[in-house]
């Protein structure tokens, strides 16, 4: 139903995707994606993050949780019309690791931060976008955000040079009318810059909630295959891409990623639709508690878990 | 965000599961998931299908799949405020079966037709209707009915007894526009009833829809729990009952359910969101091509499937 062609899909399922199986994608993984992705009619592919390993305790990542551009170069030696992102956190990266764009890979570096931070962040952009790049700043945790602060945000941002401002639901707690209800604030105060939808699948609605959101005029949909992201996961590609209609958009490259790729990958870690993380959502909080019980004996123990997180007593948060 | 207490959830996991697990459901499974659906605010479950074995082939069938009023008596020997509820097919009930309502532990028939055969399952409403049960008309396929054959049924519908017409998404082919389309349509042309929706998942929209149909004045709200339903399953129970604002709802029972009977269920046989369920939900077919692949060792071979019912040489239809 949604027919012009004014949508990008941005799909995550390597960074996102990163946060379930620790970044352990192999380069023939990375570098098949890819391919399936362009064939595909993606815009652009997430494929990791650009944060410094200085900075963090690595756990013995991957090498797409800490990007670096020779590998890449090794990596994608081609581009296709895809274009590469990167996302980078608030604290987490080395502003000195940034080569210019004209001698990068990646074209996109989206910034992702709490409120507290969105001026941090808005530094971080124009040093970006002073070297090239185009630029996103997602706004994490949106539902728990008060209303006062993001209106002092949004008088920030709208002064930024960034390109695009993103609708994070990182608790998938969002409905169609939560995504209704923010995307037309966004329009209203930042009616120069284009819009994005990030949204997880605790409620079965990434999906749906997507959907909406490209229906009131947003650019950028993130997605991952097969729904492949952290707890509940994204909007999948798969769907995305059958329903956009554009004549660019293929599904079968997706299904094959899906049916070589995802199929193994989701034998070995998971994600999706797990009942502590709907319950995560529905009480719209981060996810962590349902992570650690579902890696834990006690997986499948809703019903305690559900007791635990409403008990006025013993408060997890 | 839907407050007001004019829905009534009827869950269908018996019914819709039996076609899943061929009705091998345990009395003391349908026993505690009644109890649980009592505890949970859900205004009807359906217990099985009510057509004839005579009528049929049985293939070992579960005994919910022909519902005898002796037997029902004694799994449910006394009644909660969840009413019960039985699916009967066209040409498959034997209306000698069927006991005045008052002698029976059912409150509500459905009858499920396509639309070539509405003229007979409005004789057998009328028959239901006389005997005292509620009764509901449940037009299956309807992405696939033409509209001039639409719009006659419901001149016939309008003038039967019938309580509730239903939009039945049989083959998860219908997004929110679809709905919202459609639910107006039945509204318009059917203002003296009431309505319901029956979603299917195949795009994980089936939750998304019901509540799309919830928000236009849709009373009855089919689910199932965990979405237990055939090929990609129905809109899940839990969530519906998380969602919807009244103080009669209540989460944990469900949750309940799904630790102890859905989890090991779901280890036995399969249903919710598989790829080849997805293509035939975009592609707006009937599944039966999609289960048997899933029935055979190429239950993973999704490019193959999609080429197959994509290609204009070789229809499967």
């Amino acid at each position: 139903m949604v027919r012009k062609d004014s949508h990008k899909i941005l799909d995550c399922t390597i960074r996102d995707g990163g946060l379930v199986n620790n970044w352990d994608f192999s380069v023939e993984f990375v570098q098949n994606l890819y391919r399936g992705l362009s064939e595909a009619g993606v815009a652009y592919m997430e494929i990791g993050y650009k944060n410094s390993a200085k900075l963090l305790k690595s756990e013995d990542s991957g090498p797409w949780r800490f990007l670096n551009e020779d590998f890449l170069k090794e990596v994608i030696p081609t581009k296709t019309e895809t274009k590469l992102s990167a996302l980078v956190d608030i604290g987490r990266v080395d502003e000195n690791d940034i080569l210019p764009r004209e001698e990068s890979v990646l074209d996109l570096i989206r910034v992702a931060t709490y409120i507290k931070d969105v001026d941090k962040a808005i530094e971080l952009i124009e040093k970006f976008h002073s070297m090239g790049y185009e630029t996103t700043l997602n706004i994490m945790a949106l539902s728990h955000v008060k209303e006062n602060e993001l209106s002092e945000a949004f008088a920030e941002i709208a002064k930024s040079p960034v390109d695009v401002v993103y609708v994070v639901d990182s608790y998938g707690s969002m409905d169609h009318r939560d995504v209704d209800y923010m995307i037309s604030k966004f329009q209203r105060m930042l009616p120069d810059k284009e819009l994005g939808v990030h949204m997880h699948n605790n409620m079965q609605l990434a999906f749906s909630n997507t959907l909406i959101g490209a229906e009131k005029g947003v650019s950028y949909l993130d997605s991952s295959v097969y729904g492949m992201g952290r707890a509940a996961g994204n909007c999948p590609t798969e769907l995305l891409v059958s329903y956009l209609k554009h004549p660019k958009y293929n599904l079968r490259p997706v299904l094959e990623i899906i049916e070589k790729l995802m199929i193994p990958m989701r034998e070995k870690v998971e994600w999706g639709y797990l009942i502590p993380y709907t319950v995560t959502g529905i009480l719209n909080e981060h996810p962590r508690t349902a992570m650690a019980l579902r890696n834990s004996e006690d997986k499948d123990k809703y019903v305690e878990f559900y007791d635990r997180l409403t008990s006025p007593e013993i408060m997890v948060k």
